[in-house]
């Protein structure tokens, strides 16, 4: 009762339009937004730059810099955004309630309304859930090949998943690995052609499919590891004192708040203007039902809801 | 029938993929489809960049950096496709046959054949069809006002036009000018409120609202201008030696040779894959009929396209 009260109390900041999210897809629809002379307010929780901020290399964006890395394109997504006049806030959303005029949107410090909103919280990693997975974090088990790689400098690597975003991860970790092995499920990578035939021209990088990693053991560090084969369930054990673990299992939309919202796969079905079933509620980028997710089009649907939920 | 024979003796290139177009769509499309593993052929007419490689500055596209222009912008996507092992061709694509397995594509130098075929080629800004315009370009009569604004130094300058594009160049060319005019036929600016607030606060920049330019008079250099009341008809002639005069009065997409295919108002519909109603024909960018024309959605539709060609 009384935090209730005290929760009332708190003053209700009112914006024209509140985007949830600073990746790729929030920031060019802040920046459109505003643009159009609206007040906007952009809630990250971590950090600008999304998912894409953490990657090594950025490629096949248009307009990307040489070398470009997810850090250097995060980082100058900042600075324009601020340069434009985005108001950014590094606050967590606990519930949104989207139905009527007025959106309201409640993180652990305060309450924000407006009458649009654009839901561009992407997507998170997914874990596999096996041992050691969590307890390892941090000591062995890298989340950001960017900024983790070069401490398994001359010690085995093993990056986990086949995908073009895995692969690609691997390819840059390989520079630093002795030997980087590839661990995926299926019988083939999933990874374009590009990164397939640089993995087949790189000396040090071994693949195996068809097996799962099911284990990773250690103490201060990785002292080893359970792989499984997915055919026989055969699980071999592998001692690697000091290696890393990358893990890119894929990733899970982040809508368990938008239970107001039908959802396509867990994923927000949007019509061409990017908005969604409820009237001035729109998505952009990684969180939407669509067929390509690539900072490309996450760019352009943020371009398409900021003006949008700009008329 | 000597010409029919030569052209049949013409050797056919082959491609998996070919793209009518060098701007953000056609170069999206050719990095994302290369990066498939595909051998793509890019044919642009004139330069890599396509419009907005002639605009002063671009805006709100994420990731650009500070100052940037339309042809820092066009360079870094010329160096960026050339990396990425797209070829370009510089020839004019005379026609198409889009129909069955092979698609066809003639330029005045070749004719080559891909099953793919993404169409990117844009628009072309529309002509006034008034007396001078095209007499006194290049003296008086801008195109481009990055490279030419600066020849009107301390002299008037007059744009034509009111939407986003016209503004954002008269902005550009204010600075260069003694006093700029903004002569736009509807009743008010349809620009951006951003651009809007810029207009505003210049000192130098004159509004001409329900009026049209009816006609440019000179010989070596502009001597005068004839404006029109849109209400009155009444016609103002404005004797402005040496002035410059830039028109922006929208644009017309270039679907001319595309008679097999139905089009909207002029423009191409397709689908979320961006392909048109025949089958391995696509089209990216601008040509597109949608709701939203920047250089974040030619990027992303290019991108569509690209890996959706590339199936």
């Amino acid at each position: 009762m009384e935090k209730e009260a005290k929760q009332m109390e708190r003053e209700v900041k009112r914006y024209d339009i509140i985007i949830i999210g600073g990746g790729p897809a929030g920031i060019s629809a802040g920046i459109y937004a505003v643009s159009r002379g609206k007040k906007v307010l952009v809630i990250e929780k971590e950090k600008i730059g999304g998912l894409i901020g953490r990657v090594s290399t950025v490629t096949h964006y248009t307009g990307i810099v040489e070398n470009e890395t997810g850090s250097t394109f995060a980082a100058r997504m900042e600075k324009q955004a601020e340069s434009a006049g985005v108001q950014v806030i590094y606050e967590t959303v606990c519930s949104v309630s989207l139905q009527g005029n007025m959106k309201k949107v409640v993180t652990e410090k305060g309450i924000y309304e407006a009458s649009r909103l654009i839901l561009a919280n992407g997507t998170t990693p997914r874990k596999l859930g096996i041992p050691g997975e969590e307890e390892l974090s941090g000591r062995g088990v890298g989340k950001n090949a960017a900024r983790d790689g070069k401490n398994f400098a001359g010690k085995n690597i093993y990056v986990v998943g086949g995908a073009d975003g895995a692969v690609k991860e691997a390819l840059y970790l390989a520079q630093f690995a002795r030997k980087l092995t590839i661990i995926h499920f299926e019988e083939k990578l999933g990874c374009i052609p590009e990164f397939l035939k640089k993995v087949e021209a790189a000396p040090n990088i071994e693949v195996r499919t068809g097996t799962r990693l099911a284990g990773i053991y250690g103490k201060e560090q990785i002292g080893s590891l359970e792989l499984k084969d997915e055919k026989t369930g055969e699980i071999t054990r592998i001692s690697d004192e000091g290696c890393g673990v990358f893990i890119y299992a894929g990733s899970v939309p982040n809508t368990e708040m938008y239970g107001e919202l039908k959802l396509e796969n867990g994923y927000i079905p949007v019509n061409a203007s990017m908005e969604t079933e409820i009237p001035g509620v729109y998505a952009a980028g990684d969180i939407c039902a669509k067929q390509v997710r690539q900072a490309a089009t996450a760019v352009a649907e943020g371009a398409v809801a900021g003006i949008c939920a700009a008329k």
